[in-house]
C-alpha cells in the first residue's frame, strides 16, 4: 500500500535530522530566543531580501492562522475567505472560537479577487453586521491552484485601498512558488501582503511554519499572542534548526519542486488516459474525476482522499505528492492507471 | 558558561533521535492516528496499569492546560490555583483568554489542600460570582515541592465530595515521581485525579506532553478541542515516537532521577555551606537565598533564574537541573560555591 | 412622515406604563428575584400549560440568542441556521464572538427542514470540522413566514433523533401565533423544542423577551450565564411587570393580531394593485417588489426598509406593522399606493 | 419590613415615568439613533462642558464594564483592579469571559494609587505574563469611599505616563459627586480619565448608564461592540428619555444628594451610639461593625446585606440608601438603633 493521502506522511528530510543530532547537547535559550532561531531569521531575511520583516516560528497551520487572525483583528472585525478555504472548512471553527466570523464566498478556482470582496463590503455597511477587515487566501490554494503575481498585486492594492489586511496561508507555499505556472518570487510576497507564512510541515520538516509579518502595525507584542495560545515551544530551537536547513542552501525549493514534478507526472498521465479533472492543478495536489469502479481498484494498492461525489457513478479524488514521494511508486501508479480499463 | 536556567536547554535523549531516524521514511497516518501513537498509548496504559484511560499527545504545558481547562469547564465555571501556579503566572493569561477566571490563593509550599479550597467555596455561593469547578495543581510544584500519596488522596476525595474536577499539571511529573521523598507511583495518579499529564518536554523529549484523561465524563469528543486550538500536529507521529522511547524501558524515570540527583548534590552543598533555602526541594528545582555579591560572582560562570528579591542584600535564585545536566559541571559549581566566601 | 420601518418605533402599550406607575415605589428584590417576575412566571406557566419549564426575562433578542447558544453548546459545537437567520446577518457576529460557528444554508422560505439539516450533518463528520449541535430557527421568520405545527413537529423529532438542540428565536412569536395561517398554539411550543422565547420588545413592551427553557438538561445554573453576559437587570422587576400585563388577560395576542391585520390590509392591496411579492407573508412583515420610481414617491411620505435589489429597475422593500400601527395611516398608504401609477 | 439592601429597590423617579408617557406614541428611530438619545447627549455634553466626547447609553454596570474593557484591550492585555472591585467580585467573571485577566491587589480604602500600580507593572515585564493595560476604578468605590480631585489627577497622570487606560465605573457616580467630602465636578472627569460612566440605574432611572468616552483612540466603531454584546436596545429611546430627565435640570444631583444625606444620618447615629465602622463612608453605603445579637434584632424590621464576618461575635453589615429612601424610615431606624442596647 502506498499513500498519496497527503504531504505529511513521512518524517523529515535527512539534513534536518542530522542537524538535530549535531546540535543536540548544546545548551540554548528557551522559547525561540536561541541562536538557531536567530540564524534562521537571518537566512530567511536574506532569502526574502528584507531586513524589516518580523519572523516567528510556529508549529502548524491552524495554530498560525488562529494566532494571526485573532491578534490582527478587533472583536467585531471579520475575515473574508473562499468557501473552500482551510479556515472555513477543516480547522474545527478555530477562527470563530477566537471570536471572529469567517464570511465565505463561492469561488470556482479557490481564489479571491477584488470583485468578490467588493460585493461583500457593499453589504456589510453598519454596526448590525460584522466589519470585514482581513482577507484570507491560501497559496497554493486548497484545490491546488496558485496566484499569479498580477492577481496578487491587484488583490493587495485593493486591500490597501479598502483598509483590509491581506493574510496568506502558506502551508503549501513551496508548491506554489516552485510551480511551473508560477511567476512570483518568494521575496515578492513581502511587498504583496501584510503577513504570510512559509510552511515547513508539508515540505520536509518535522513540524514548523515560518510566519512573516510585513506590516509594521501588526508586529507589536506579537510574542504575547503566541504564548497566550500555547504555541511558544520551550525548545523553540527545534523550529529554528529546521528552517536553517530548509533555507540555507535552497533545500526548501528542491523539495517542493520534487513534489510538484511527481504530481505533474500523474496529472499528465490522467489527462492522457482521458480522465477529466475537477480543476487543472499546477502544484502537488491533483483532483481527477474517476469512475467509482476504478477508485475501488486503485484503493487496493493506494491510499488517497475521497474529495467529493461528482455524480452517481463518479467521484472526485485527491492525490497528493510530497518531498518524499518515491518516483518508482508514481510510475507504478501510472502503470496501474493504464491497466484500469 | 553553564546553564542551570531550566530543564529544556538541550535537545532530546539520543534514543529519541535514533528512533526518529529509524522510522523516518515510513509512511503513516496524520494527526496522531498513526501506529506510533497507538503503540505509545499501549505502553503508557501498561505503565499506568489501566486500559480505560484516554491518552492524547500535545506539544507543551500551556497548550495542554488551556485545552483541558477550557474543555472541562462551562463558561461561568472557574479554576482554583495557588498564586504561584503556572497558569496564574507564566502563561500570559491563557486560561482567562479561554474565558475562565483563575481564583488564586496564597500557599507557603506551593500546594493546595482542602482547607484552602473550602474557604473559596464558602465565599462563591451565588450567580453574581464565578462557580469554582476545577482544582489545578502541579506535581512537582512550581517551587519544587511534591504531593504525598496521602495529600493527593485527601485532596481528590474532597474534590469528589464537592463535585470539583482535579487536574494535575505534570510538566515536571518525572521529577516528582522519582523524588526520594515521593511515595506515589505514576499508576496511582489514574485513581487520584480526573486528568493529568506527563511532561516529556522537560524530561528528555524534543517536545511533548502525554495527557491522561481518567474521568469518563471528560473524554467525549476531546480531539475536537485539540484541533480547534491548533494543537493537533499533522505529523503526530513525532510525539508518539518519543513517548515510546521514554516509556518502553523506563528511560523517563532514569532521566528524571538523574536530574533530581544533580539537584540534590547542589542543594546539599548549599545547606552545608550555610545558605538558607526559600523552601527545601526534593526535586530538580532548588531555591537558595544568596547574598547579592555571591550571585554576581556565580553569574560570571553560570546562568540561572533570579526568582525574587528577598531583602536589601539577598535574593532568591532558582537553579534547575535536567536529564542532560553534566555531573562534572555540578561538581565545578559546588567547588565554586565553596570558594565564594 | 409615517414609519413602517419596524415594530419597535413606539414606546409601550398604556397598560404597561400604568403598571409601572402603580408599582413604582414598592420596594422589591433585585436581579429578577422580585415578586413581579414571580407572578409573571406563574401567569406564563399557566398560558403555556406547563409547570416544569424554566423562565428567564431578558432585554433583547440578540442578548437572548447569544446567552442561550453560548450556554447550550460546548466550544467546538456549532449552530445551523438559514442564511437569512437573524444571528447570521444582523447581530454583528454575536454568536461567533462567543466562539461558535454558524453554519448557514440557503432556504427559499426562510425556514429549515430535516432534509437541509441532514445534508449538513453528512458533511460534518470528524474533528477537523465543527460539530453541528443546535438548530436555530425563527418564528415568524426574518421574511415573515411561519412554521406549521406539522413542520415544527417533524423538525423537532428529527432533532431529537440526531441529538440536536432546537432553539426558537421568538422575537416575533406574537405575529406567528396570531397569524391566520397558523395552527400552533403557544403552549404547543413547550413540547416542540428545547428552548424558545416570546418577544415583548416587538410586541408592545418597552423591552423584554421571556425565555422558556423546556429541556431539563439546559436549565442548570442558567442565571450564571445571564449575569456573566451583563444581562441581569438590577431592576429586573421592569421585565416582570411588563410580562404580567402582556399575558394576564391576553393583551399580547391582541397586540400581535392588530399588527398582522394591518399588514394583511397592505399586502392584499399590493396584490390587488398587481405587485409581486418576494414571498407571501402571513405576518406583520411584507416584502413587495416595487419599481424604483414608485419607491421614491412612497419615500416622500413613508419610512420603510430597502430589503434588496431585485433587478435594474425593481427593489424589494420591507413594510412592517406593529401593535401601535394606526389604521388610518394604513388606509392612507393603500390610497397612495393606488395613486402611484 | 423596610429595605436598606441596595439602591435599586424601587422603580424610577416620577419625572422619568411622566416623560415615558408623554413621548410614548411618537415614532422614533431604533437602536439609540432617535431624537431622545440625541437630546440627552446634547444635555450631557453641556453638563460635562465638552463637545468632543462620545456618549453611549447602556442598560447596566456589568454590561458597560465588559463592553468597554473588552473593546479597549488587545487579547493579551489585562486589567488592574482592587480586590473589592466590582469586576473582580460580583460580575461572574464577565471580564475573564471576554478573555482578559483581572490583576487584583489589596487596598484598605477600596482605591488604587500609583504606588500599587507601579508594583504590578514591575513584575509584569515579558510575554510570559499578561500585559497590564487598563486601570479600573470605581467612584464611589464598592466600600463607599471617593476619589479626591488630587488623587484622581495623580492617578491619571501616572496612567498617561505608563500608557495605561484609566476607566471609571460610575455606577454610583452620583453619590460620589454629591458627597460632602467630594471636590470633583462631574465635568472634571472628562479630563481625568479615558472613559467613565454615569450610573442611572442606582440613581433614579428604571435602568441605564451613560458611557462617556473621552480618549479619541477608544471611540472608533464603538457601536459595533455594543451590538455584538447584545446591548443595543431596539427601543434605545428608553435610555435617552431617562437621561434627559435626569440631567436637564439637575435631578440627577438632587437624587444622589438625598441618598447621601439619608446615609449620613444613619452613619452619624451609629458613631454617636458607639459603633465602629469598617471604614467611614462619605456616600450612600455605610459599613458598621455590629454585634451579632443586634443584627438579629434589626433584621426583624429591616433588610440589609451581611458584608463579612468581623470576629466571633461581630459582623460587618452594609446599609444602603437611595434616591427613594424615606426619611421617616431612616428616623425610625435610628430610633430602633438607640433602643438596641
Amino acid at each position: 500500500m502506498y499513500s498519496f493521502l497527503n504531504d505529511y506522511s513521512e518524517g523529515a528530510h535527512e539534513n534536518i535530522l542530522n542537524a538535530l543530532i549535531s546540535s543536540n547537547l548544546k545548551q540554548s535559550a528557551g522559547y525561540g530566543l536561541d541562536e538557531h532561531c536567530e540564524e534562521a531569521k537571518v537566512i530567511l531575511k536574506k532569502v526574502l531580501k528584507n531586513n524589516k520583516i518580523d519572523i516567528h516560528f510556529m508549529t502548524g497551520g491552524t495554530q498560525t492562522n488562529l494566532i494571526c487572525i485573532s491578534s490582527f483583528l478587533k472583536q467585531y472585525e471579520a475575515v473574508i475567505a473562499v468557501d473552500t478555504g482551510h479556515i472555513a472548512t477543516h480547522e474545527t471553527g478555530a477562527i470563530e472560537a477566537c471570536g471572529h466570523k469567517v464570511i465565505t464566498t463561492k469561488s470556482n478556482d479557490g481564489k479571491l479577487c477584488k470583485e468578490i470582496i467588493g460585493k461583500i463590503l457593499k453589504t456589510h455597511n453598519n454596526e448590525h453586521m460584522v466589519k470585514p477587515k482581513l482577507v484570507y487566501i491560501s497559496n497554493s490554494t486548497e484545490i491546488g491552484t496558485i496566484y499569479t503575481k498580477e492577481e496578487l498585486t491587484s488583490l493587495y492594492n485593493y486591500c490597501k485601498e479598502k483598509d483590509l489586511i491581506l493574510f496568506i496561508d502558506g502551508a503549501r507555499m513551496g508548491a506554489a512558488i516552485t510551480s511551473k505556472k508560477n511567476n512570483l518570487e518568494l521575496s515578492n510576497l513581502v511587498n504583496l501582503c501584510d503577513a504570510f507564512y512559509i510552511g515547513g510541515t508539508k515540505n520536509g520538516a518535522l513540524l514548523g511554519e515560518a510566519l512573516i509579518i510585513c506590516n509594521d502595525r501588526l508586529k507589536e507584542d506579537f510574542r504575547y499572542n503566541i504564548k497566550q495560545k500555547g504555541a511558544l515551544l520551550a525548545k523553540g530551537r527545534l523550529l529554528g534548526i529546521q528552517f536553517i536547513e530548509l533555507f540555507k542552501e535552497g533545500l526548501f525549493f528542491d523539495l517542493a519542486n520534487h513534489a510538484n514534478e511527481m504530481a505533474l507526472l500523474i496529472q499528465d498521465a490522467l489527462i492522457k488516459e482521458g480522465y477529466t479533472l475537477l480543476i487543472e492543478s499546477p502544484t502537488n495536489q491533483i483532483f481527477p474525476i474517476m469512475p467509482n469502479s476504478s477508485i475501488e481498484k486503485l484503493k487496493e494498492k493506494y491510499d488517497f482522499h475521497i474529495w467529493e461525489e461528482y455524480d452517481e457513478n463518479h467521484t472526485v479524488i485527491r492525490l497528493v505528492t510530497s518531498w518524499a514521494t518515491d518516483k518508482d511508486k508514481v510510475l507504478s501508479f501510472i502503470k496501474d492507471l493504464k491497466n484500469l480499463k
